[in-house]
């Protein structure tokens, strides 16, 4: 039986209210320090926690696997990364806070640029043209009307940007245009099977449309889509475990997520401040909170690994704040790991803290990467998380007589 | 390839014998004292085979998944617990010492409260009437015959009974005829394919005559029917493992998971002397010992957290006994925890202890919760012990050349 079919028949409703304490890239690796990120974050409240939890080190997809953010929040989420994809064309559009339908089907978007003569890519980047020209080209792209269908297309960011077509029988299933290398035409969308044809005429018909718009540019005068996918119709938070779940985030692509799950996705304003107000005003009316932090991951991202360690030290200092509110179960950790020192995501285990009243306490008394690995969780996977967290909320029947 | 088959096909003999020591219910959470049951229990003899010995955590199903009875120990027995399934009539029936063929249909039985004139459920436990009045019920039931098919039927707790039917062409696939809310009829028994069609007409007319039989009783005037299952049919510890393996219990409901997996019952008293020397009795005839304590469980049901200490420090005053007889390899852990302070089953993890002269010694030296995070085992799950424990009895062969 598999873990979802399973929290469907065994959720049950309790009192106790879940904070998932999601801070974006929280793992690292040692500077020159010797200590991460979160070991020189100095974390007296995290630390005084971890000493009535359990702790440990977690995966978010496999081991030597880099999550991207999808993947890595379907894993906190408790959906199998590995079964459950998020298209990247569906991660485009809810990263730049599009919402979509049922209905409709999203691709990323590449300007690049085409031999005049030939028709061939020459780059598939169209020179990484910046932002705001991308957003003047996009604009010009907006005037494009589809037989039937309803046509969406916004700049994301330097030559992307993120086409939606919404309509009926749109389904997707469909070959991409960027043929990978350079000195090649763009390709045709083809449809992998019948259902996906009428969505393959409407996209052809959309990159003539538009490749006729852009001859004349420089040096962006053609374009490639990818990723081209619906929503996947995630079973709901609701169905699964039985949650009124609420998600409080600043960044379009985490709402979109907690999104794809039914979460009521608040309107937690731009601080961490703000994301803790909005905490405290939704905290009568769910049971579960997705709480995100992402200036962890961007100053990972950044290579900057003071930024890092402050942002650390910013959400520590208002767990005070977070913890009047007496969540009856706090799970803290991050969907991967961004070390500093690598500038990127990484396949690194992330640290996890499990608090409950009736936890099996270990012996980790300072949350931190090396300290996790003695934790009384051992190894886990993040899709655990959430049948380990439910459990502790009580939340769980038991399986079998 | 399953695991199950894996085993069928690598098993060998070998003339070393083989000790799952079986807590019921043995893992714990800290008291006031700050310790767990085992933890707080004097346990030298226990401690002295740890140092000699490889300690871990065990899952018995998954993590955060509190397992009935049923699925623990399938789990210890090497049989995925969510692969195989024990129906909850079958498991009623083995818990009172009822005796299960492949021709034998189970199910539970709870009486309910009708309401008279309209014949919907009233209390759909019947005012949880005592055990005596069950069995005075039960006892004016048994003059029910049905055509074709012996009928069984006997008391078990409160307001629940054992209903068996066996015969000819007797499957399951069966609904149920608890509506599961009060005001509503009881449902007929629908088969849900062709071949239970059979089942379904004789499990309706022995309601029929149930209920004819029950009109005047107050409050129990009618019944419901639950869980109607066969034998689940598992490969048996001889086919999968190639042992000659036998059981030692005390409590039918362990006796008879045991005969699931084709063990030899054997008659072992009622205390735990009694169960040892039924040990040393029959150590000659067989090669695997499944030796179950129940009242550690018993003990963490009724929150007596200093009666479960008392039964942990019983066994272990056992274990002298119990060691002369040189067991080659010896297994200790329970099928879940049942933890004193939550007085119910739990999801939290099994301490693991194994003992053979070929293990890979840890550092662990005391046998308890918090010790055994740190052991060599690490975390498991409990369908990895069996092929563990055999192949430290060296009654696995190598996979592949």
């Amino acid at each position: 039986m598999k873990q979802i079919d399973l929290m469907k028949e065994l959720h049950v409703p309790s009192d106790k209210k879940i904070l998932m304490l999601v801070l974006d890239g929280l793992g690292g690796l040692p500077n020159e320090s010797g200590k991460t990120e979160l070991e020189a974050a100095r974390t007296p409240n995290m630390d005084r926690l971890c000493k009535e939890s359990i702790c440990g080190l977690s995966t978010p997809v496999g081991l030597g696997i880099t999550p991207g953010s999808g993947p890595g929040h379907l894993g906190l989420f408790g959906y199998d990364p590995l079964e459950y994809a998020i298209g990247r064309g569906v991660l485009e559009a809810l990263g730049i806070g599009l919402t979509l339908t049922p209905k409709s089907l999203a691709a990323r978007g590449n300007f690049c640029t085409l031999d005049p003569a030939s028709g061939v890519i020459t780059d598939r980047r169209a020179g990484r043209i910046a932002t705001q020209k991308c957003a003047e080209l996009v604009n010009k792209l907006k005037a494009i009307t589809l037989e039937g269908v309803k046509v969406i297309v916004e700049p994301v960011k330097d030559y992307r940007f993120a086409l939606i077509l919404e309509g009926e029988g749109l389904e997707e299933g469909l070959s991409e245009t960027d043929p990978q290398k350079t000195g090649l035409k763009p390709l045709k969308v083809e449809p992998l099977h019948a259902g996906a044809k009428k969505s393959a005429k409407l996209l052809n018909a959309w990159i003539e449309k538009a490749f006729a718009m852009l001859h004349d540019e420089k040096p962006a005068n053609g374009c490639t889509l990818r990723g081209i996918a619906k929503d996947p119709g995630l079973p709901s938070y609701k169905e699964v475990y039985g949650l009124k779940s609420c998600a409080i985030a600043t960044y379009p692509m985490y709402k979109g997520l907690a999104r794809l799950v039914g979460m009521d996705v608040l309107d937690a304003g731009e601080t961490l401040a703000t994301e803790v107000a909005t905490l405290k005003d939704s905290w009568a009316k769910y049971d579960f909170f997705f709480f995100h932090v992402k200036k962890t991951d961007s100053s990972g991202e950044d290579g900057n690994f003071d930024a890092k360690v402050n942002v650390i030290e910013e959400v520590d200092s208002l767990m005070p704040e977070i913890l009047s509110l007496k969540p009856d179960v706090v799970l803290i950790s991050g969907d991967h790991s961004t070390p500093a020192t690598l500038k990127s995501h990484s396949w690194h285990e992330l640290p996890v803290l499990l608090y409950a009243n009736n936890i099996r306490k270990d012996t980790v008394v300072e949350f931190g990467e090396r300290a996790c690995m003695a934790g009384g969780l051992g190894h886990i996977r993040h899709v655990d998380l959430m049948p380990l967290t439910l459990a502790h909320a009580d939340k769980l029947t038991k399986y079998g007589a």
